[in-house]
Order: structure tokens, then sequence, then C-alpha cells
């Protein structure tokens, strides 16, 4: 007697992406232009995107009633690229779950409760050229500074792996909220200094307000990107260490006008890492505390069977460093992406969306900085002194989304 | 609420393979015979086959009516080896559709317009030692010479990725026919020459008439294979270009006389290349224009609750080039098949077919007249001038296919 | 019209592992023991299992019913790492079978007939911390000296691809029973010595008696490892040879009480290779004959909604090799399990595992008496003279399974 629920989204368009970089020269010496490529390069791109507007997906799930209040449930979600036939099992999600009148114990594989901000309260969510780019440079940072795992290079700040959460019961009069937590899995052995490391663990938690119009939510989580302790050649610590974390914090919020709705969030991510090396008169600590601040503003219109999406998203990085890092160290990126969704039934749309990526300094952090719309990718060859720098991305979907 | 049927395929059998390869000389000085190896070399291989007869699939698919004769639908099907515990998700078809009193729009990944004529017009269709021979060489030239895919080195030839197709609706009196643009998605540069490379391109369509008994269909395609423009130190065209294109032209018919079903099938292959390279008066031009003219003649004669099926297809290279080919350049394949199938039901058949393939000069094109039954390989160690040559292919599948 | 079952487990767990290995001293000399680490050293690790009391998985089967009492079926099931969101489709089994009054015939993926009495024998079976030793000890081995496959690395111990199986039908009044033959699939080629290798063939069978509380099942399987023929310059055989079998004999049985269920078995797993050599008055011939000895005893207690379960089982390794071995040969593996299955309904439980593993002289054969709980493992730098031997293993095991 099989009680499970098969289902999915495919979501399927044609995409356009462009991605300009200039010339810049951080020196005080003139450099002479390079003649071929000229000072601006374009590259653009004609792709069939996947996901304009929902992750395409096929998923099983099933929930059991335990009697009581008490139910187990389990969700297996797979990621697909219809474009090209692939299928990811269960990237998305792959949990099973007992829940009761005092909440619901998850474990499993599972989306961090600091992503669901990012995606919640996006007009665009964190998919197809209308995404949050705070979502963009957090999964940039992951992939260039994060643990990752072997499922995907950007977790614990999209998904973890091996998580135990825990969700507040859904009675709590519009309180609701989530608290997870990952093992890192790492293995200690007696007598080894800084054994086990907590590379790859995670910890954080959500917690909101939910009623009528109103939604508002605050989350916290800390995942461990670096945790090294050096060893000599007799098994002893040699003082060369490296910590390092990324420590996300977001508010987010929606209002709904009922002609409009309004969305809001702020972002603070910071990657902090502490290094130790031997010196002349001891350790040597050097300490890195670089801080991406985010912010959205979106708004969504409902006109008819349609839908109308607007949305302004930037980050601004702080780099910690001194001058090293080159005279122009406040980079930045902001984005405006504007839709439009043609429902044809509450499981089919139609949509069409164009967004618009301005990037300041990037140079100066190529992996977080070098968010683009879509899969374009700037022609980067700088160092923060002499090169060429992101400028500016532009990114139009045009395509269906199928739900079953 | 789902709306999700699974379906697929689990055919499996015992095959055996052999694949006979005799020594030739094509130079007018003798050889001495190697004494080991013999001058006939024969290998062979007892296998358990997936897809004698129909290939082995899981499938998800759903269609949603949207009104007004509209309906959205989607496609899931992976490729399964049974055998073995294998499956590709979703290799066979990723698609999602919007179709309508105007016909159907399809995207994703799905089969060639060209592909169709080779599977619909053959008793045995693409599958087991009985496919249609005009099918394992276009799979051997899309593998060798094509542009293929992330997803499989056949494609372009069987499916692409990335593709949007345009069906004619069903009511149009007999006649079908479908369109199919995929896109490459190769990167475009400002100011570099011969960029966008088209490569992985395909464009292609089929139309057809079928009414009672008789069914007949034409169908058209191109696949880019190569499309470089070289550049030199400082980005300028070098003048080392290659283009190169795949194009398929075919023409299949069937007529069912109740008593027994006719098939024929005619194809052309073109591989057309283009080089270009700088010599002492200007660029210097090469062209190399292959074909590939294959035929199938075949029949299924309905017996009770069985079905005699039989076919001749064969395939002969034209290459282009001269003499430096060696003297014999008219390379082939020719193949029969014969087979029965056993209904226990609808759902379930008994099969066993045999099959024999025979090459004659295909030394001089071991990529793609290496065409054997199954997963036999000859030994080949020719370069046109003397070795071993493919000579003679046999297969046998015994098997059971059953459909769900 | 679709008639599939999708069906599967979700089985997750937090599960703690330690591994401790002591300093061994076989020589005649005496060893300095090293500072650092120190002469014991043990290892831990917290992890998120999959798997504690019943493998995940994720399953599509159907039977068609052909009349008379014949039907055919397909079964593919894929094991799910849902800790991490993996899945292998369709590793676990993948098989299409026709079945009537005379038995069924299945073919494709499918467990060994030896597998069974391992995994049903046993309060645990092989499964979680709590699993029959004699399982950890064949996998191993499988994955050290067996021919493996494709697909997994311990096939033809758990399970074999290529199968053809016969089962018995299930009205024999209690007797039940299968055969099993996997085709090797290699090439022969005509001329060549020794060809084809039969290196990954399987054949084997189960003959058992069920009735009433009592059920018993002895089984038989060979496995060629190793079958290769050593071939000079000009092909011909050079003398350097090596055939090598796993050979697989166990019985087991259980026997329900009511009040409890008592389960045992006898293992013998032989590892017979025979290698030849040119010598200098013709081949000089090696033989090893290495054997496992197995055992296990268990209990099963059902109290209300819950299962106690308890199981000792052991393997002896007795080296067949002369003093080159060092000096204490008779390595050996012993493993005491306890556990607690809480139902909370027919389809979810909460379960409680630990056990303890005892390794003796396991240097000695590192790959295969290195077994330890879950995916613990130990420090081992032994030759079999000086070194870390494996010492101990504990493991415990908390969690959650749910079927659907």
């Amino acid at each position: 007697q099989s009680s499970v629920t098969v289902f999915g989204v495919l979501d399927a368009g044609v995409s356009y992406y462009t991605a300009k970089s200039s010339f810049y020269n951080n020196t005080s010496q003139p450099v002479s232009l390079p003649q071929t490529p000229p000072a601006g390069v374009s590259r653009s791109q004609t792709v069939m995107s996947n996901s304009g507007t929902s992750n395409s997906r096929l998923g099983f799930r099933g929930v059991e009633d335990l009697g009581g209040g008490w139910a187990a449930g389990f969700w297996l979600e797979a990621a697909l690229a219809n474009d090209t036939g692939g299928a990811t099992l269960f990237s998305r999600r792959s949990t099973v779950s007992l829940s009761g009148p005092i909440g619901e114990i998850r474990v499993g594989r599972d989306f961090t409760p600091t992503f669901w901000n990012d995606s919640v309260f996006s007009p665009f969510s964190t998919i197809g050229v209308g995404a949050n780019v705070i979502s963009t440079v957090s999964t940039n940072l992951a992939v260039a500074r994060g643990p990752g795992s072997a499922t995907a290079a950007s977790d614990n700040y999209l998904r973890t792996n091996n998580s135990i959460g825990y969700f507040l019961p859904p009675n709590l009069g519009g309180i609701y909220g989530q608290l997870q937590y990952a093992l890192h899995e790492n293995v200690s052995q007696s007598g080894q200094a800084g054994s086990p490391s907590h590379r790859g663990q995670f910890a954080g938690g959500r917690l909101g307000y939910a009623a009528g119009a109103f939604d508002i939510a605050l989350a916290y989580g800390e995942s461990v990107a670096a945790d090294t302790t050096g060893l000599g050649a007799t098994g002893q610590p040699n003082g060369v260490n490296l910590d390092e974390k990324l420590k996300t914090l977001n508010l987010g919020a929606s209002y709904n006008l009922g002609f409009m709705k309004l969305f809001g969030e702020l972002s603070r991510v910071k990657d902090q890492r502490t290094s130790t090396a031997p010196g002349a008169t001891g350790l040597l600590l050097t300490r890195d505390d670089d801080t991406y601040n985010g912010a959205l503003l979106g708004v969504t219109v409902p006109v008819g069977a349609g839908l109308i999406k607007a949305a302004y998203s930037r980050v601004k990085f702080d780099n910690d460093l001194g001058s090293a890092a080159g005279p122009s160290r406040d980079a930045s990126v902001d984005k405006i992406a504007i839709g439009y969704e043609h429902n044809l039934s509450k499981r089919t749309a139609l949509y069409v969306t164009a967004a618009r990526i301005r990037a300041r300094n990037a140079q100066n952090n190529p992996a977080v900085m070098g968010a683009a719309v879509g899969t374009a990718t700037y022609l980067s060859t700088g160092t923060g002194t002499t090169g060429y720098a992101p400028a500016r991305s532009t990114g139009y979907d045009v395509g269906i989304r199928h739900a079953f």
C-alpha cells in the first residue's frame, strides 16, 4: 500500500545574457590601452535555460498519520536540468521527519534557515535573471570560501548535508521558526592536536511572525569554512593554523496590500579568517574580517491572471585588508529586475523577465563580486591594479513553467 | 493533487555477438601473413543485453487541460541499463509543452526529426541486433565527427539538448510534421573574429502523411559539427578555419496490407568539411564532402499472437578524398535481420532476433564502417593500406520485454 | 494505463563510531614504543547515517497478470544516501520476471543467493552498527579480492550484474529455493590462449525449508575473482597465469518461539588462488587457500510495540600461507550487538543500537580483518611484524526508519 505523491516543476525558457567588462587602472602611471580586444569587452550568450521562475524539480513525498497529532513523513526532491535531460537525485531535499504537537524533527539534506529569507522575501526569489543578488553573491562566496560538500560546492549557504532540524509547530499564533545543526563528520584521532576539524559544521536558526498581510523573519547561521591545525613531522602543532567562519545574519519582511505586495530584506554576511604562523617572537596572528552588506526592495502587482514583479537588490563588499587590496576597496553590485508572469492555470504560467547588474570595483573580489546575470561571465584579467573589471550585465528570460 | 503517470519498459535478454576480421593488403607488394593471430580473427561475446526490441526506460509524464483546446504537459524519460542497474535521468526525453489548436511548442531535450524515419520505418526500429544499419552508421558518425553534447556523444543525430520544437496539430487530414531548432549556446565576445562558434546547433524538420494503411515521411536536418576560427597571438584571425556540417536527408514509408506490413527507407547523410589554411598565395581551401547513402527494406507478418520481422538495410560510404584514401574507397555495410516476437499480453512479449552484417573495405573509415552487431568490436589494425579489416558480424538476441 | 507501485524506505540517524588500534611487535627484538602518537590510538567520528535498521531506498515495481497462473513483473530499486541527498539508480535491484506454476525466471541485477543467509538469519540483518560481521568481512573480501563490477566493488558477494535467476514456486510445502548464474561478458578472441577470461562469472543456489515457526536454508556460490593467462610478445602463453575463486557456503536458520525468535548461521568462505610462473624445470605452481569461518547467534524479543535484538557474530581467518605471514596467523573478529526498535506504526519505527567489535591479529589481513563498526577506520601501519593493529571498535546508532 503506497502513499507516495510524485510532484515536480518543469520550467524552461530561452535566455539572453550579456556581461560587459571595462579597462581600469588603479596605478599612478598611465597605461596604454590594449588595442585588441578594445577597452571595453562584451560577452553574450543565448541559451535554453531551466528554472526561470521556479526551480525545475522532480520529487516524491508522503505523510503517515501516526495518531494523536503525530505524523511521520519523507521528502525526496531532485533538481532537474530539463534543457539537457539532467537530474540530480536528491540534491534539493532528502529528509525524513517526525512531527507532532511540539513541532517537527527533520533529518537529512535540507535548506538552511538563513537561505529562506533570501528566497521568500524576494519577488524573483533566488531564481532566473531576476534572482536576489544577495543570493548570487552568497552562493559565489560559498563556492569560493565555504566548506562545500560532496553534494554541492555551495553547501552550507543554500543547503546542508547531515542536518538535524527542528521546526516550531504551526499553531503558535503566527510565530514560526526553525533550528538547524549540520554535523561536520570529521574524524577525531587521540593525541592529535586540533582533532577533529569542525570544517563543514553549520548551525543556525530562523524566527518569524506572519499575521494577515504581514510576514517578517530574522535568521542567523554560522558555517565553519576552515579549521586546520598544522602538524610538524613529529605530529606536534607547528603553529600554522587557520580558522574561517562564514556568519550570515538577515532580516526579511513582506506586506501584502492586496493591490500590491511589498518585499524587503537586509543581510550581513561576514567572512572571518584568523590565521597564525610561527614568528620570531611567538605566533603571528592575522585577522581578516570581510563583510558583505546586502539589501533588497521589491514589489509584485497582480494584474488579472498576471503578476508584475520588480526588485532592486544590492551588495556592498567591505574589504578588511589594508592598501594592499588596491586604492578602491569599496566594491559593490546592484541589480534591478522587472518581470511579468501570466498564469494559464494554477499550475502553468508563461513569463518574461529582464534584469541588469551594475558592478563597481568588482575586480577587488572577482570570486564574489563577479556576480553576473545567468551564466554570463565577465572578462576579468584584473589583480586589483590594472586590467579588465566587471561593469554591467544584462539578462532576459522568456519561458514556461509547469507544475505537477 | 498530482496527475503524474509513471511508465516504462524493461527489456532484457541474452545476446551472443561475433565480429570477424580478415587480413587485407592494398599495396602492390606481397605481405607475408602474420602467423599469430592468423589471417582471420574472430571475436565473440555473450552478454546480458537490455533493449532487445524496445529501449528500457522509466518515465514520468502528465498533461494538464487548460481549456479551449489548449493543454500543458511534461515528459521526463530516463534510459535504463537494467542488466547492470544503471539509469540515465532523463537522457531519452525531458520536455515541457504547450499545445493547442495550432499545434504544440515543445522545449528541452528531445529526439531529432531526422531520427524518426530511421526508427519508425524499420521493422526492428534502431534497437537490438536487428537495428536499422543506417542508424548504426549515423550514430558512429555522430560520435566520431559530430558535436555531441555533455549528455551524449551521439547528440544531434538521435536527440538534441536545448531544443525548441513545433509540431503540427493532429487534425490535418493525415498530414503531420515538426520543426526543431537546437541552440548552440556558445559565447560571443565583442571584437573576437568568428565569435560565436555555431558548433552544436541543429535545425531540421519532418513532414509526413498517414492515411489508412499508408504512412510516408520526409525529413531533413543540419548539425554544425565544427565551426572554428583560428586566432593569432594578437587575437586576429590567422586563416586556420574549419567548418563542418552533418546534413541528413531521409524518406521513409510503410504500407500495411493486413496480413503483412512493408517498410522502406532511403537516407543520405553528408559530412561536409571546409577548412582553410594560409598559403604562399593566400588562403588554401580544402573541401571534403563525404556521403553515406543508406537504404532499408523490411516486412512484418503477424502470426496469431506473434509477429515475424525481417529487414535488409545497407549503407554505402562514398569517400570524397583522392587516392590517398587507398585503392578501394567504396566501403559499404549491409545487414540482414530476422526475428520473432511472441506477445504474452499487450504489455509483455518474448522475442528472438538474428542478424548478420557484412562489411566491405570498411578499413577506409573505421569509425563509421566499423558497424558491428551489438557490442562486438572488430579487430582493426588497418590504416587503409594493410592490416585487419572488418568482415562479418553476427548477433542473436533472446529476451523478454515488459512495458508498464 | 500504469500499474506501478512507488515504494521505499528512509532511514536516518546519528551514529558515533570509535576504532582503537594498539601497537604490536611480532619480532623477537624489543621495539621502543613510539611516543607520538602513543601506543594505543583511538579514532572516533560522529556522523549522520542512513540505513541504521533498514536500507534507505526508492523503488518502482509492478506485476501484470498474464492469466493461467502466469505473471510478468519488474522491480527497480535505488539505494538512497538520504543524509547527503544521494541516490544510486537502480543499484539495489533491477529485474524483469516471468513467473508461473513452475517458478520464476528473473533477469538483471539482483542479490546473490548466498547473501540471503547472511541477511535473513541475523537479527540486525547486514545493516547498521549491529550488522552481521560475516557480511562485513565478506564485503571487504569482495572489495579487496573479488571481481567487482562497474556498478559496485562488492559485486558478486552482495549482488550480481547480468544475472539469470530461477526461483521455485511458492507452493512446495515450505520448500523454497533459487539458482543464479551471472554472465562474465568477457570477449573471446580466436587463437588467443585463455580467452575468454571467466572473471566476473557467478554461479550459486539456495535451498530452504520454512514451516510454521521454523526456517532453514543452505546456500552455495562461486565467484571467479581472477582468470588471467599471460601472453608473450608473439601472443603465445608465457606460463604466468592466475586463477582465483571466492567460494561461499553458508547455512542459516531461525526459530520463532513466540516470546522470542532465535537466529543462527554458519558460513565458510574460501579464497582459492592458483598461480603459475615459468621455472627452471617447468611451471612453478603456487596455491593459496585462505578460509574465513563465520558463525552467528542471535535473538529478538518482542516487548509490546518494541523489539529487543541481540547478536553475537564472529569470523576466524585461517591463512594458508607459511611463516612468511608472521608468527600469529589466526586472525579473527568477533562482534556483539544489542538494540531496540520501537514501532510507532507498521511503517515507522525509532531505534537504538550498540555494537562492539574485537579484532585479534587483524594486521595479518587488513583488507579483510579490518572490519570496524560503521565508517570508523583503524590506524593500521602494520605489515605483520610490527606496527599498529586493529583492536576494538564500538558504534552506536540512534534513528528513525520510515517505509512507504
